[in-house]
């Protein structure tokens, strides 16, 4: 099959790497020279390239992934859509989807939603890695506009590079990552905030050398990209609100087990953390 | 030097190796005589039984620390300080203070509060381990009613067996532990909580499936030991309802720059919180 993956760091580099041991032929486009040339020397790609003109037989690749950060998802499609034959299936590796889907679809209608759980601490086509995808969960979403043919094409795709494949509509989507990926964003982060409200010197010195595994653990999303959590919130605002706002509530009556001295029943709220909390391991 | 351990789980088990092995002849008491006999046979104590009648030279004994959970601490106080050497130094492990150390001053004057921050994921006598306190910090808390030559006495054996011990009032341990260790507590288990209200069916499933390191980083501690965090918030219930309220502020701010659309405003205190979490990294 002829594959092409438009945006070479982490992701879309790995899936070449995969893609090409599985003997598809790869193309790869990158905004940066640089890029295209590790591209060729990791492996990533058979030919990159910065322009879209200069693919040679474009009409011979059968999927586009989209790999670029959320927010050039949709210009990206813009500006390639034109140029591509409708039978072409496009998709993208994005971790939001509703607000990418409905109108990706509008621009190219063989458009279906992907978004691969996996991930390193480290960015870019050098952190790229064979079987980053082995095991992992991947979402590709479904609406009626989708076209069943290029679903099926696209999940065994996925399947070959070893993901588990979920399909569901975008809102579903959604709304799950905002609960599991989204809201510990801010969870996390505003951890980090409060205790850097510490007016007191020396509790905040204290409060610093005494930080242990807990608090990193607990830290850990919320020191994370700025940026890509702020795209986040940005791109999955509604999903998220919902999920921040029922936080809130189950906060409040934390707090208020704490405030009344109720500690039977706060035992009861954290022995039902416990037992929920194994449902989300693996 | 003689030395006395009443509780042996993880922390006195673990303190009695590392004593042991600087040469000093260690006593263990616990409830259980499985736990004496292992005590023994794992080279915690010299000697150890279930009463401290059985302990013959009481009197040569010079710090006896008490590492029992915290609801056991002044009990454990009241039964035996009527039988201690008024210079005997009495000390403790919890992770709580001010509403120990008070009355524990009270019921023996040379009683001085400590807070050992160390562990792993695994709990009692055969957990214990060499080396657990090595370069983890240590806090011996002060006020105007310590001695201070058995405030140095007892600095001196936690700097032997490798901790890094910090000095200040029971109040400072306190509001810094609320801080970095127990409102992480409640925060990571307020998450869980959160998804756990997720009332479609679909929707659950899949963030069952979909949660990953992320999530399970975030998660950790809320998902721990049911009995501790409740106890904990018991015994620091002021200091923990203090973070709480501030935590909340947090998160009210948070909510409004995500419901406002004010990504500019997110991505500053996603920023803020990038660059002070780095303050709590050892």
């Amino acid at each position: 099959m002829h594959i092409g993956i438009i945006g070479l760091g982490l992701i879309g580099g790995s899936l070449g790497l995969d893609l090409r041991s599985q003997g598809h032929y790869v193309w790869g486009l990158s905004r940066n020279q640089l890029t295209c040339d590790r591209a060729i020397s990791l492996g990533v790609a058979d030919f990159a390239c910065l322009e879209l003109g200069e693919i040679k037989d474009l009409d011979r690749t059968e999927v586009i992934f989209i790999c670029t950060p959320i927010d050039a998802i949709l210009s990206t499609i813009e500006a390639i859509a034109p140029h591509l034959n409708s039978s072409i299936i496009l998709t993208d590796v994005g971790s939001v989807k509703s607000a990418i889907v409905y109108k990706a679809q509008k621009l190219h209608s063989r458009f279906i939603g992907g978004h691969p759980m996996a991930g390193t601490a480290f960015n870019g086509i050098s952190a790229a890695q064979k079987n980053l995808f082995q095991d992992r969960p991947c979402v590709l979403t479904a609406n009626s506009d989708t076209d069943p043919k290029a679903f099926n094409i696209l999940r065994s795709l996925w399947q070959s590079v070893g993901a588990v494949v979920y399909e569901c509509d975008p809102e579903t989507h959604d709304r799950a990552v905002a609960w599991i990926s989204h809201l510990p964003i801010l969870v996390s982060a505003g951890l980090i905030l409060a205790c850097g409200r510490e007016k007191d010197r020396a509790i905040a010195q204290l409060s610093q050398h005494l930080a242990s595994s807990g608090f990193q653990d607990t830290s850990r999303v919320g020191g994370g990209n700025p940026q890509l959590g702020s795209l986040i919130a940005e791109y999955n605002q509604m999903a998220l609100l919902d999920s921040l706002r029922q936080y809130q509530v189950v906060l409040a009556d934390l707090i208020a087990q704490v405030e009344s001295g109720n500690w039977e029943s706060l035992e009861q709220s954290l022995i039902l953390a416990q037992q929920l909390r194994n449902l989300y391991l693996p």
